[in-house]
């Protein structure tokens, strides 16, 4: 009971297809390839012949991701008056991880393939035949795989082997020997690497309060890494074993969790839809199976058409004074808050909002991909497909890409440079110079810069105008450089 | 000879008072305690009793500390057309540290006190007696110390004790198993965490080139955590086990190499004193020795009066086609360019510029502090001394913050909420009501906050102004309301 609430419960939930094959998601696959061809995520270490489950972010993917982690923190952070930030280090003194519970109890139930040294989760096993095994003792979940074993159901489904060994706790914390005195990995050195960010949260709960002195209710916001050793993890960033969270923790007085549960469900979900997530693409997962000390636990779960349908992006949960009277029992630090108002101490309740940044990453460009009949604006008369990346504006790598006609032609490029050097002050902007101008159009479209200005003749010869191109009308109008920042500046805040 | 350049030999340059306590710097004491009492920084897992030589970053200094980031890769990355950014993970395949040279030759000679426990760096001993052991074998070390030892000079500095082990090779290299299909911390399971973000830059060299088409010379500039086992890390946030890196390495044919060298050497000098480092503070710092693959090396340091004196904040560094020929030798990819004007074939030289984040933040701040003779303004007459952080407006956590003159006149709170709420979507502001206007402009000044705005009865009763009050001049002067947004985003990007 110790275990945390947090993917627990969901990652049963949505890893449903554990032993079939990964299917073949069409729409995964377009995605995993425009993130590579277009330099948003390339797997990790790929010349080394790559390593699992970690990915790095490419020019525009880090864009991309700074733009989403800057939405949240200014939603979450710069708009309130109730919110405060922190950055806390990934190592923390390892007797955190006790008292949360993870170092005893945050692992998964491991089995193995003999022959092909395949890994798999044994509820996950256990699930494809309708046994729910989600927190389930080992010798519960073994009894049921020896069943399945004398039944010869129990197959590899990497090699189809028969030979599995029996479950095994398998841990989920990342050790480390940071800090250590010695050069060994021995175990009485072992410091871990947060496996979520809001440890960090409850440790500097006391220097907050002592140094900026808040009032309940407030919150502690920060954006960070976090690791796992998932056992199996796949679904390209949707579950990686280093990942970025963006944590909040919510402190009050027990008696104001309602309403202010409800205040952070509804300002979480105005959160999607602001940034153009459609509403019929999210919905409410509540948890029935709850931990011991929680008292309600809502998920945002999102449509993705790369992952076959709802998965869990962000998590709102009431987890009570459970985190706050850990810390306090195995530190012994005083973590009580006095109400000078009532009079009365108590041990702040706590209430999360808890998304995974590589998740909302892949939510947002799942449901930006979109292929379109091409017009004729650049196939030269062909039937083709165009690619474009429908991202919220505020979201967009690429706010403004900058062109002249002809890359041969030192007037227009002079001239589109002089732009460039304009707008780049104001926006992140491209100038690109390469092929034509249709192709550069394509280029732009699939990453999903919502402006293209051309710098052409007329520019020069006639009225100082460039040409404007919207990404998703393709409507192109004529505007003057001089009013052009101001044009943009508007077009880009609508 | 392999081993990294970064840091090694600067390193003890810096750390020559090794043995001797650490002097009690004043400059020092006052920066870490304003960093502690203001919410800036705190020792991590304080209510643990503290995990050595890692912080966390309260309210303002984390927007600080994205201030700075945000203002390093505007210049680095969105100014520029010839620079791409990257994310890569923390996590990269164990051979990038080999063919890096890491695994086998990032280590420093220790020796530790078998009475005390207490760690030196063997050639920092040597130092103290002008001997200078840097990149010396252990053999040469451990002949010099043994000559001090018969001498009997020999003594640990904590304790006073003589019996201090021979040196041995203490690698810096950080290891874990994440990925490791064990939970044991076997020596055949271990990766390591990155001792500096360039290493993901190297490995993604041949996906950018390959997405993005960029042409030499370029670079590709990135942000993030590193990790090493230091075996003394004291100095505050100036040397710390996990740290934040800002490095950007340029790509570019060796003729080109004097040319480019002399133009980052000076975009860099000059990012120093845009945001308002004083020219008298910082010096170029020329290494002699360099590494057989590097042409050259300067670094910037920084006048730190609270470490006494010179210390490197950034290196800009010429190294040759080193990294790149390793990591092709080591993966057998092809990591050469091939150049389509000349027809020419071959791998890039690189040129880095590699920052410390949290040394920035402390420089920032080494800097800004200021202890000035109190006006009567807040003081009630009395003699005071104001402590204010000059920090540039850019950089400032806090750009604005508003008051209501008095907490218990609803009318004004009302007000100063409704200004709080419409500047709060441009700039970062704290609306505070606590304490008198006098205490609240104290506790500004000392988080470095450029302008105050407070409502009082005149703007209730008469012009429907308030009075902006600036940091450094503690000047006063009446803003119409609905000229104040415009009036602040001119002075504050002034």
């Amino acid at each position: 009971m110790l275990r945390s609430l947090r993917l627990r419960p969901k990652q049963a939930r949505n890893d449903k297809k554990y032993m079939a094959k990964e299917k073949n998601n069409e729409k995964m696959e377009k995605i995993v390839s425009l993130c590579k061809r277009r330099g948003f995520v390339f797997p990790s270490s790929e010349i080394y012949g790559g390593f699992a489950a970690v990915y790095d972010y490419g020019h525009y993917g880090t864009l991309l991701k700074n733009n989403i982690r800057d939405a949240w923190w200014k939603h979450m952070v710069q708009y309130r008056e109730d919110v405060l930030g922190l950055d806390s280090a990934i190592f923390m003194h390892p007797t955190t991880w006790k008292a949360s519970g993870h170092v005893d109890s945050f692992d998964d139930p491991q089995v193995d393939c003999r022959v092909c040294k395949s890994r798999f989760r044994a509820d996950h096993i256990l699930e494809e035949f309708d046994i729910n095994a989600d927190k389930a003792p080992l010798e519960e979940i073994n009894k049921e795989l020896d069943k399945l074993r004398k039944a010869k159901k129990l197959k590899c489904a990497n090699c189809g082997s028969t030979d599995l060994t029996p479950a095994k706790r398998f841990s989920l914390m990342v050790k480390s020997n940071l800090g250590s005195p010695t050069d060994e990995l021995a175990e009485e050195n072992v410091v871990y690497l947060r496996p979520e960010t809001c440890g960090g949260i409850y440790l500097e709960y006391k220097n907050t309060i002592d140094s900026l002195h808040p009032k309940l209710p407030f919150g502690i916001a920060q954006v960070g890494k976090a690791f796992r050793n998932e056992i199996v993890a796949r679904q390209f960033i949707f579950r990686t074993r280093e990942f970025e969270q963006m944590e909040m923790q919510y402190f009050l007085h027990p008696s104001m969790m309602k309403e202010k549960y409800e205040m952070w469900k509804k300002l979480r979900w105005d959160w999607y839809l602001e940034y153009g997530i459609k509403s019929e693409k999210i919905h409410w997962y509540k948890h029935d199976k709850l931990a011991h000390y929680a008292s309600e636990a809502y998920d945002i779960e999102f449509d993705f058409q790369s992952l076959g349908g709802f998965k869990e992006v962000e998590g709102i949960h009431a987890r009570g004074d459970w985190d706050l009277s850990q810390h306090a029992k195995f530190s012994g630090a005083d973590l009580t808050y006095f109400d000078e108002k009532t009079g009365e101490r108590f041990t702040p309740h706590i209430m999360e909002t808890s998304v995974g940044l590589n998740r909302l990453f892949l939510m947002f460009i799942d449901q930006a991909y979109t292929e379109e009949p091409s017009s004729a604006e650049a196939s030269e008369g062909k039937e083709e497909v165009r690619v474009v990346l429908k991202l919220h504006k505020n979201l967009a790598p690429i706010k403004v890409a900058v062109f002249p006609l002809l890359k041969n032609k030192p007037v227009l490029v002079e001239k589109a440079k002089a732009i460039f050097d304009e707008l780049k002050m104001e926006f992140m902007c491209e100038f690109d110079d390469n092929g034509n101008v249709g192709k550069r159009y394509r280029r732009q479209d699939e990453i999903g810069t919502p402006y293209c200005v051309t710098v052409d003749f007329d520019t020069i010869e006639k009225d100082d105008t460039v040409t404007v191109r919207d990404r998703d009308t393709m409507e192109q109008v004529r505007v003057k450089i001089k009013e052009l920042k101001e044009y943009l500046k508007n077009k880009l805040s609508s």
